[in-house]
């Protein structure tokens, strides 16, 4: 049970961190000896839930040699702070102990000169997987795979090789199959850890082992690994070049990280931030983080104001209107939201297809005419008690359906279209069709209003 | 190379069901043979992406020995349409070949006479089983785990070990570790599948186990259980009574499983939608499951409207309040949702406490003063170009950085408040703070207007 007790002590020191300053703790050379027994995902958890000073003050107490371990832990961005507070002597000799793949994470956050550094203690090998890794995107296969792999041949019988297991220290983290290569290096199937437990140990390698793994190539599509990896419970899987040499493999770890990622971003980017934020990060590096998302907003606010600049004339002659337009606007950007989210989702899934098109708009039409009748009556008898103006609350009703039937209708036309043209249907959808619907909304509300009202 | 091919397949047979009726494809029997091949992910993903009336054609392909299987693959949303196309009987022929674990997945959405009745064929310890999965809510560890584990006993050589695993036919999916129990199944440590294959087999299990596992209580949230993997990088780890005898295991499938649909649900609730849709639901479906955030909604944005209506007259004398007015609710929303996200994220991983409260909030503050002077400022300039009013564009920039002050307050205090309430502070966050933005936006502004401009 030690390590659920560590994961508790992590908390605990977490927790007294925050409350008072660290050398009243339990003294440097006793929170020294704590964190050299503690999991590096673990420090990294105390040092992000540690404010500044004190982060840096228990990152120095962290050993040299396990620094490494633990800057791979931390998020990108407290690992920025980390980074900042070590010179290029100190990051090298953290960075020794790590392998081609951890270095490839880690290199984008480095000094230039640093990685190039790091470069010349690899050797050839080494060097080239890290070159290989670096030369892929984030999202990319290439990018994610490690090289942790057992091989085997399979001209030998199953008791020879768990002969040859036995001569390793300890196999890598999420073994659960054996890569069978040829002499040239070329995948000829995957034997199962499970496989080879219960198989008779006479047999041979290639009479036993799966000739039809599910492979990636390090250009796939990470998010397409993770489905793959989700569908067909994977833990580990190889990863081959065009010509089937392997290459490298894929755990679930990364698959998780990736998740994870991929998650973060979209929450992200939905609630208008940047990137992911030190919690504890500085006013300035936060309002950075944030401009770019309130600059678009400020944009999209400014159409819609000017929207209703044009109706300046009406509002002054009946002033309802200014109170009754924004419900309009929000309620449409509500129902938009809905069915924006719904096909973005879709697409991401592969389950909505352009051919799905014209059955989705008859859909979410219908849908947003219904809501729209229900609640715009709903409103219209709520602005009668409050304004005692039957046209004004028919004006109201019609807007409401009207501006939740545009809504409907952009948002299963633009994901659809920017999937066509090949750009990423998520990026922003909300706020594009937030803009649509304020704009869209002021103006079918006063531009009904104009003409029939006045 | 087969799974990847029967993953192409599988989309292309759903690209055709989309484009042409079914009855056009490769012809039913054809149609049948294939989807027999399939794995039953595939086959579930199929479904998913049909319209109903061909998805239920499709369904009737599907042998009744793996109606079960892909059951439990498919969509909650997905699964109730192809549960009401099936008669009872039929029910309980597809849930007889799955284990208690994954009846207990499917068991929410069957009748209740359907679930009596397969309790009746289930024997003591599965019908066992079943109870207590469905006395566990689902975001409990005793909700998630299930019960194919092998356990062996301590005091018996590696070697036996490995004579005892030979006699499997196969060993359940994601074993890594088997778990050491003792007579009366008290969990004592475990053996990892790594540590059996490189250890000399004449030692004894009891000298090489790891007795400090990762372990798990059935009450524990799953959420944490999740945490607990990603941080130690778990393939499988054992879930315990109280008196340690061991209930279960957990697997990293369960958490994948449990990772997708917490973000789902938090995406679905941030963009108003109830529970994930099928996005072939009929229209009375949608409007079901759309509704009740779009009354909220209306509730907030009439108040919002009430506001307004306070200020009617201000609005009369000068109507370019009404044009501006949304702008400033409109960035303090943005702001407002930037920091609440992020609050609420840190609550979440457990890295904000109450004691944190003082400080974010000066830092969110400071942020909040420096957009909204600097955009305050930018739009200040804007409005002056649109109406040549100095002591209105003094007005717009005090009100946004007053609404960005108000934003940034709440979103640290809300979710802090919520959490000491032991309330979840990520429900509805989007909406609440929005709510405020939008009503305190228009009162600061339209408020400081009529003190000050008119």
């Amino acid at each position: 049970m030690d390590l659920l007790h560590q994961f508790e002590q992590a908390e605990a020191a977490a927790d007294d961190g925050a409350d008072r300053p660290l050398e009243e703790i339990p003294g440097r050379d006793e929170l020294q000896q704590k964190l050299e027994e503690l999991h590096p995902a673990d420090v990294a958890y105390i040092l992000e839930s540690l404010p500044l000073e004190e982060r840096l003050t228990v990152w120095q107490l962290v050993g040299t040699e396990r620094d490494g371990e633990v800057l791979l832990e931390v998020s990108d961005a407290v690992r920025e702070t980390l980074l900042a507070d070590m010179d290029n002597q100190e990051i090298i000799a953290a960075a020794t102990n790590l392998d081609a793949d951890e270095l490839a994470d880690l290199a984008p956050d480095l000094p230039r000169d640093v990685v190039r550094e790091l470069m010349d203690t690899l050797d050839a090998q080494q060097r080239e997987r890290l070159k290989s890794a670096l030369s892929f995107d984030d999202d990319q296969v290439g990018a994610l795979m490690d090289f942790d792999m057992v091989t085997i041949r399979d001209d030998v019988t199953l008791e020879v090789v768990s002969r040859y297991l036995r001569r390793f220290e300890t196999l890598p983290d999420h073994t659960d199959k054996l890569f069978v290569v040829d002499l040239q290096g070329v995948l000829k199937g995957v034997l199962s850890i499970k496989k080879l437990l219960v198989t008779p140990d006479d047999q041979l390698v290639a009479d036993v082992m799966a000739t039809d793994p599910v492979i990636f190539y390090p250009g796939d599509d990470a998010g397409e690994a993770v489905q793959a990896f989700e569908r067909y419970n994977l833990v580990s899987a190889p990863v081959v070049d065009s010509k089937g040499k392997l290459q490298g493999r894929l755990t679930i770890e990364q698959m998780l990280d990736y998740i994870r990622e991929e998650n973060e971003t979209d929450a992200l980017n939905a609630a208008g931030l940047v990137e992911e934020e030190d919690i504890f990060a500085s006013v300035w590096k936060s309002v950075r983080n944030r401009w770019a998302w309130l600059a678009i907003n400020l944009c999209t606010a400014l159409v819609a104001s000017r929207v209703i600049g044009l109706f300046e004339h009406s509002i002054e002659q009946l002033v309802a209107l200014a109170a009754l337009m924004p419900i309009v606007a929000g309620v449409g950007g509500n129902s938009g939201n809905q069915t924006i989210t719904l096909i973005v989702r879709g697409i991401a899934t592969g389950q909505v297809q352009m051919a799905h098109g014209e059955r989705l708009l008859r859909k979410e039409a219908g849908v947003a005419l219904i809501n729209g009748l229900v609640w715009g009556a709903v409103l219209g008898v709520i602005a009668w008690f409050l304004y005692f103006n039957i046209p004004l609350s028919i004006v109201l009703m019609s807007a409401m359906v009207l501006n939740m039937m545009l809504a409907a209708f952009m948002g299963v036309v633009i994901p659809l279209l920017r999937m066509r043209m090949g750009g990423d249907p998520a990026l922003g959808s909300s706020v594009l069709i937030t803009a649509i619907t304020d704009s869209g909304g002021f103006f079918i509300f006063l531009g009904l209003a104009t003409l029939f009202l006045l």
